[in-house]
């Protein structure tokens, strides 16, 4: 039987003309910001703030994307960017998938966050408490 | 007799693929940042430095921008983008001009800057120093 | 009597992180995607389609923009970005305010629009005839 | 002994102030920007048109996009951007390191461009001739 894709959170969005090029797609830097959107909005809805974590010396950073292009988003399209989240050691791994309203998969992201405490790499187990209740189990 | 524009500062650029957009031409928001970024080079150039202004509290803002666009900018096309400086009571007016290779104005912009001193709009006399020989005489 | 500010549209959005700058404030040039793009859903809400318009050889091209930048707008902040439209001669002026959820305005803008029709500037009646229920009487 | 890192273009870019997020460090989404700028800038070296190509109906679009985030690049830095190139059945794969210049390495990066002929996915032959003196030896 199919498993589910256990998302957590979902963000409609909308593009935007000048995300488009000159090929009349979404350019590809593009992308990632609707990823990092998401990723921001989605941390505002289960409580977890930037702020508040940057005052206590915690920076989450990017280490790592793949992403991989699979339908072009086109002018005045529309789109659901959905994510799931999972912790692997240090690292916490955003599972982030695109979808055009006919459901086609726009895009598929695996996008590895770490946590830096007082400037260096942390076990990350302060971020992990932020995120409990989101996280799926470790498997 | 016709009187030279002054520039005091010039930089060439080149447009990226990515600031074209699905018209097939540079997006208008994209003049700002050729301009400030040009701005920047210049005060880099004149040894203005934004950390050591804000280091002494005083930040220089854009309050106002004026831009005319006249030649569009396609792919791949190179720039001359050029200013000279004014002072105007607290404002600082720069006076920015992009030219494509063929000599045409692409865009003419006036772009004015107020200093801020903690947090409060300032008579500009320190940034004027700090501009001193590069400012052009009152009229 | 004050004469109100005849909005003829309005649109909600919120500062997406990456446009926030290391001043922490928006930069200035993402202002103008906002106006854009506030004028891209105006087009849409009132039935006039760019493509449309490019299938009949008109090229709607911003000619002049005048912004004046008076509060700031920062991280995760929600604005208001309200406009309304006149024509003078072969120009459609858009009047461009964009507020902040306190009702401060953080810009303001007058972006003028001039019509081409097959490469060459047009008297705009084309475009006049698709905004015609939208243009704010001649004064 | 260690195997040379077998670059073939090399490009010097620097960092522009709004590419720089309140982080104060260059937002993640530019870093695809600079990638992509520097395979165009390698194309245009190498001879490599892309209106050419798309007139005779080829159109290159990336696929998939590796990227490791080593070092984070600051206001005004300046960075090499380096890139060697791959072919792997129909796809091109541009391996594409930043480095600071003190020699760290910024980012990492593997980009998957595959070759559409009229829409469909091609084997990639006509992209393959146009690349064929830079593409490294199959191993």
């Amino acid at each position: 039987m199919a498993k589910e894709t256990p998302y957590i959170f979902e963000l409609e969005m909308k593009v935007r003309d000048y995300e488009v090029d000159s090929q009349g797609i979404v350019n590809n830097a593009n992308y990632l910001h609707y990823l990092e959107h998401t990723r921001h909005e989605f941390c505002e809805a289960v409580g977890v703030s930037f702020r508040q974590m940057q005052s206590r010396g915690i920076d989450p950073v990017v280490s790592k994307i793949e992403i991989s292009y699979l339908t072009p988003l086109r002018l005045a399209d529309r789109m659901r960017s959905c994510l799931w989240l999972e912790r692997k050691g240090a690292r916490f791994i955003f599972h982030q998938d695109i979808y055009d309203m006919k459901g086609n998969m726009v895009v598929r992201a695996l996008v590895n966050i770490v946590s830096l405490e007082n400037g260096r790499l942390s076990r990350g187990d302060t971020l992990a408490e932020s995120f409990a209740s989101t996280l799926s189990p470790a498997t």
